[in-house]
């Protein structure tokens, strides 16, 4: 392999793999494995105009993510300045190892863990090819998958995690920022072993407990789940996602995870002690923690959090009258953070609750109300 | 006290406690407490041009209440029909109870727990005091509290349980369902034993859960925090809700939560090992559960869950975007079963996510993008 200090391809003075003025990763890049995320980065970075190129086990795969212009079918790659591998976890390893070897160019990859695949590619290559892998990971999917679902669009503000190892070559690691840039994304850099245990904490330990309540769920009555609501509509969603996929990225993560669910465990210990003796304090403790939880994550817009006020609005359950809605509330001139349609059980009228800044609920609400919209804060 | 059966205010021939045409709860209804609930009681009532009494411990509320126009100020109840108890969990069974002495009415109350103030009351009326008591529970409320946060529309459409129990008088039972009709609600009949299971299940163990996941974020590092995305989001919403009222729910329930919180530690001890042994078919059991559990709950509209698919859309983010949107879906026809506006972190454009039924993806997709929207599904 050349050295990527001073190989002309990767010199960080006359060729950093960025455009200088952009911050956009230089091409051609390689993307092996074209399913949701290998299709999306091929669709993201030619809307860039940034030239693709397309591998993947699966011919069928190929053809459709080349034929959504996603990037052409690989021949040589020699001129391949970046590979972005893109397969399913159990087969990281063994792809960016394939990769260092093959190519002359620096390899990224986007699984949703990234300790145990740096592991296993250190003990297969040596420090110089080990310096061209920096990993990453966007924080964006779907509930779909395959190259079909793909979209340009997919990345756009979502924040995605470059992931170094100490011994990652810098140019690298701004060419991978390079490209979470041109997918539009945000740049968050972690070390790999900070990053597991950030995923651990904010993706696989909420997927996991989510399975546990919805678990619950799935024997009971159906005159007891009447009554659900909103509450465990939101708590159970994401764990409709593919089993298949959440065993391995749960393998792949397991140290981590373990470390929490026993932290999660003693505290179920302690709810269970505390509910059963009446010891309410013990509970309050438990929930003032929950409330102090759901202030730390980061406002929408990436910075603190603000206060959000619920504005809610009696809406027709059509389309045309949520328009009018929005309309109204675009002529009021409060921005809506968030929107939710809550339907009615078998009337053909449907809760809108509106997310605002607390600070304009009260102008909002009578705005609405002036404009003749049923509203409540 | 007089007999529910043979008094003329409640003699279900000639007068049935609701209106043998709308099905309506006749009136006078008195309110006792007015806070979220018992002002938007008032107000649903008053809409429908029910007589509304009011009682608070608070002359403040109950002048904010009055002011709102959710009933008057009680001063003789003889009149009274139907007695809402509507009061913090811990005093429901002393006020339910004061009801049935004072007031020659049905009474009910809209407390979270059903079983344990209906033991206390047992214990301290007799059998004839007790069969005009019927508990119910509407599936309604609000992050704020107090008069000022109510609205007549709070239960439009929400299931509202009705659970009566073995003793309780069958005119009682049609008064409280006319009430939850008459303030736009779905009776939703259960026993008081069934409906503190289904609570447990549906609302207070998600409601732990969810507190428990939050509290593994509240000490996180910032830069771990920047990788939460939406899924984290939707599953600790609920855990911001208020310590002390959660306090005396959990604390009402304790028996039914109990039970099921054991079920959940049995669950995340095999997790825990399955996870920590890399037993995967172990791992995948729990999430195919929880598929199964999220596939459970009813549909938005009280019918079986039909098949959701989604429509991601790139918006500008300001309202008169949003509005042009849904104007051309509701032009385009396809009804629109749920909307999310998720942000992006620090640019000017948002990505809608549109949830309409499966089979109309590719149209409104297709319909989309020839109106010029960049989408993805």
């Amino acid at each position: 392999m050349t050295d990527p200090v001073t190989d002309p391809v990767t010199d960080p003075v006359t060729d950093p793999g960025t455009d200088p003025v952009t911050g956009r990763v230089a091409g051609p890049v390689l993307v092996v494995g074209v399913g949701l995320l290998g299709t999306s980065i091929g669709l993201a970075l030619r809307r860039a105009g940034i030239e693709v190129l397309l591998r993947d086990v699966s011919a069928e795969n190929l053809r459709t993510a080349s034929g959504l212009g996603a990037g052409t079918v690989a021949g040589s790659i020699d001129r391949v300045r970046l590979v972005v591998v893109a397969v399913p976890p159990d087969h990281l390893a063994d792809a960016i190892t394939a990769a260092l070897r093959e190519a002359d160019a620096f390899v990224t990859d986007v699984g949703s863990v990234k300790g145990d695949p740096l592991r296993a590619v250190g003990e297969r290559v040596d420090g110089s090819a080990l310096a061209r892998y920096v990993g990453s990971h966007p924080m964006a999917g779907s509930e779909r998958s395959g190259p079909l679902a793909a979209s340009a669009a997919l990345f756009d503000g979502r924040p995605w995690a470059v992931a170094p190892h100490t011994g990652s070559d810098p140019v690298g690691v701004e060419m991978v920022t390079g490209l979470v840039r041109t997918c539009g994304a945000v740049p968050v850099t972690l070390t790999p072993e900070e990053h597991d245990r950030a995923v651990a904490r904010t993706s696989h330990l909420p997927h996991l407990l989510a399975a546990l309540v919805a678990g619950r769920l799935a024997d009971a009555p159906a005159s007891h789940l009447a009554l659900s609501g909103q509450g465990v509509r939101d708590v159970t969603r994401i764990a409709a996602g593919d089993p298949a996929l959440w065993q391995q990225i749960v393998a792949a993560n397991a140290t981590a995870l373990t470390e929490l669910l026993n932290e999660v465990r003693t505290d179920l210990d302690r709810l269970i002690e505390a509910v059963g003796s009446g010891a309410r304090d013990e509970v309050g403790s438990v929930l003032g923690r929950g409330v102090a939880g759901t202030a730390a994550i980061p406002g929408k817009h990436g910075g603190p959090a603000v206060a959000d006020g619920a504005v809610f609005v009696a809406v027709p359950d059509h389309p045309g009258e949520l328009a009018r809605l929005l309309a109204d509330a675009g002529e009021i001139g409060v921005n809506i953070e968030d929107l939710r349609i809550d339907h009615d059980q078998g009337r053909p009228v449907g809760l809108v609750e509106l997310t605002v800044a607390a600070d304009r609920v009260d102008f909002l609400l009578g705005s609405l109300e002036a404009r003749g919209w049923t509203t409540h804060g």
